[in-house]
């Protein structure tokens, strides 16, 4: 599926080409005033307790009083589901939305179709998926993330996560509170990372600031992408390229999931391809919980054949108080938090009001930041 | 204290000069038959679940065919403390104790006096201070670790401890299993380690493998040690040498105690010294409990001026129900555990068969091995 679905990229990419999309159009703000939405999480009685806690609604990225001041309306919710949400009575009249991929304002074709006044989808943060890009596209929106601002963040996010399945931290912690000790059931299945295969899937920003931060751990490092690293680069870290994604697998003892949400990688690791991993695997994937097969997921954890799981998103969010993945074995799942770092949040922060300004005056934000432009794809959403 | 009670050092250095002691003697099994005593955690249903768990009582290092096949006998209990123990029952007729320090046999000097035929004591693993060294020296025993055999492993475990500590993953895990979804009650404490000032107090064989593998993160590393770390290597870390540990200190956001317990280190964070680091330090402390002032801590973690506190080193182990580190604010503990990988069980375990075969025909041992020598103590130890 990873390198199968050409279907569904020629056409994307057929609709996209610029003189076949008559809807394309350079951005630059209408003149007068914009009614901007932003979505994020509450704080409630955690927003006093930092002050550069920016991302949450409370602070509102800390750009209200310069928005304001250049006659702006800057409305801001957490509401953001069902017809009789607070987002919802603004669709019909806003001109941009900022949302997070933490607490996701859900862009479906529909709300896009309401949305007369909409120019621009802007994420603080990185990754796209929430929208459907493909309605943006043909409506002749611009979708933008913060591109780099939170993939140290994630990053190191991630080698958290592999140390925490390959060293069995999670019943040891819970041996702690619960007044036990009992270092055997933690070490019969605790490791060291040296000597071990690590395989990314996707080896973008994120997935090369993982590699080279395992770099100093002495393991096989493989990659799959579309591209190659860089020579240079791939030789420092030292990470084998895999052309074939079911041929690496397979090798890993460590499987970490570094690529957007596309329709090429939704529901990548089903039932089959997760049988014929490694019995044993680990797997990390602060990517997107669609990329995985939730029941198969539960399912071989339960069987022992994933021998750990660990990751930040799921599907959808808020992940509800039933999902599975909530209470399957050993995994050591938290809400989605490892792009909310205080530090990103100064970064998403800054980059979104850095892009609004360029809207405002009608120039062009830095390029890698583009998810939709003139009714084209990024190339990795393609 | 790190720096000061020179009187002990000296004390301890003169009582250990060859030509001052006169029990000094060269390790050599006499001949004929070994009692050899194993002392080591059980592990129960744990045991059969995984045929390299070698480090448990029940596996006891993989050693006794071979040890029986030359005629000595091999004891292996966990039962180890009390006037009523098995391993009391022996005490006053084995020749070598064999020990770990996750489940340790604590060798005090008045099991020493009793021994009367104790001639080595073995550490399946690194540290040594659940024995009683000076009095292992004037005794003329030869006290030896496995030195190296869990440097790795335990590297990487302290690595894991700061990115959970930075990132505040435990509060996210039990929101997990608690059935909720509050980013923010995450984020608003959460980092990303980048350009953090990390420093650790000790950068010996572990200490320099945990800077080698945060080199990456791009954090300002500083260390203190008695000694520097070589030019070269100093270089390819980019860490900073503090000469005055309390001068490093309060630079820290984040400290790691990479240090052995002894009479230098014992209590040395202290109340006064807890109350000049950084308010909202984390501290890691997977060398030993003792080096902490356990209340200290308790109260600096309840105030909030220890921000968050991980390790699996206690005071004493196995740590009481009742141990308060077990129920402060903010810790991320586990039982000690980072030490006894399967891969640092497989060495440790290679390391002890090697030094038993070699005392049985009197051959040195890897130099780095010993901890006392000839009424000598090791210099990390003095």
């Amino acid at each position: 599926m990873w390198r199968a679905a050409s279907k569904q990229v020629i056409r994307t990419v057929g609709s996209c080409l610029p003189d076949l999309s008559p809807l394309a159009k350079q951005l630059h703000a209408s003149p007068g005033s914009k009614k901007i939405v932003g979505v994020f999480y509450k704080a409630n009685e955690y927003a006093a307790k930092n002050p550069n806690f920016l991302g949450c609604a409370e602070r509102s990225l800390g750009i209200r009083e310069w928005l304001e001041s250049q006659g702006h309306q800057y409305i801001v919710t957490d509401d953001k589901e069902g017809p009789n949400s607070e987002l919802e009575k603004h669709i019909p009249d806003l001109h941009v939305l900022i949302t997070t991929p933490f607490h996701p304002a859900y862009v479906t074709a529909e709300r896009i179709k309401k949305a007369k006044n909409l120019q621009l989808l802007l994420t603080a943060g990185i990754g796209s998926d929430h929208i459907d890009l493909k309605a943006a596209a043909d409506t002749g929106l611009t979708v933008a993330e913060v591109t780099g601002s939170n993939v140290v963040s994630v990053a190191e996010d991630e080698l958290m996560r592999i140390l925490i399945l390959v060293r069995n931290f999670v019943p040891g912690y819970q041996q702690v509170i619960n007044g036990e000790w009992n270092v055997a059931a933690i070490a019969y299945r605790a490791y060291d990372l040296e000597g071990k295969t690590v395989g990314t899937v996707g080896a973008g920003r994120i997935g090369k600031l993982l590699l080279q931060r395992l770099k100093p751990f002495n393991c096989n490092l493989l990659y799959h992408d579309r591209l190659k690293i860089d020579p240079a680069l791939e030789k420092e870290i030292g990470a084998k390229f895999e052309e074939d994604l079911d041929v690496m697998l397979p090798k890993c003892d460590i499987i970490v999931i570094n690529t957007p949400l596309t329709e090429k990688t939704r529901g990548l690791f089903d039932k089959e391809r997760i049988s014929k991993l490694k019995k044993g695997v680990l797997i990390v994937n602060n990517a997107r919980g669609a990329i995985m097969d939730t029941q198969a997921v539960v399912d071989a954890c339960s069987s022992g054949h994933i021998a750990g799981y660990s990751g930040d998103v799921w599907n959808p969010q808020p992940a509800p108080k039933d999902h599975p993945w909530r209470y399957m074995p050993n995994h050591a799942m938290t809400p989605h938090i490892s792009g909310t770092t205080i530090d990103g949040q100064l970064r998403y922060a800054a980059g979104v009001k850095d892009m609004l300004d360029k809207y405002f005056k009608g120039e062009d934000f830095p390029q890698q930041n583009y998810i939709v432009k003139e009714g084209k794809l990024a190339s990795q959403y393609l």
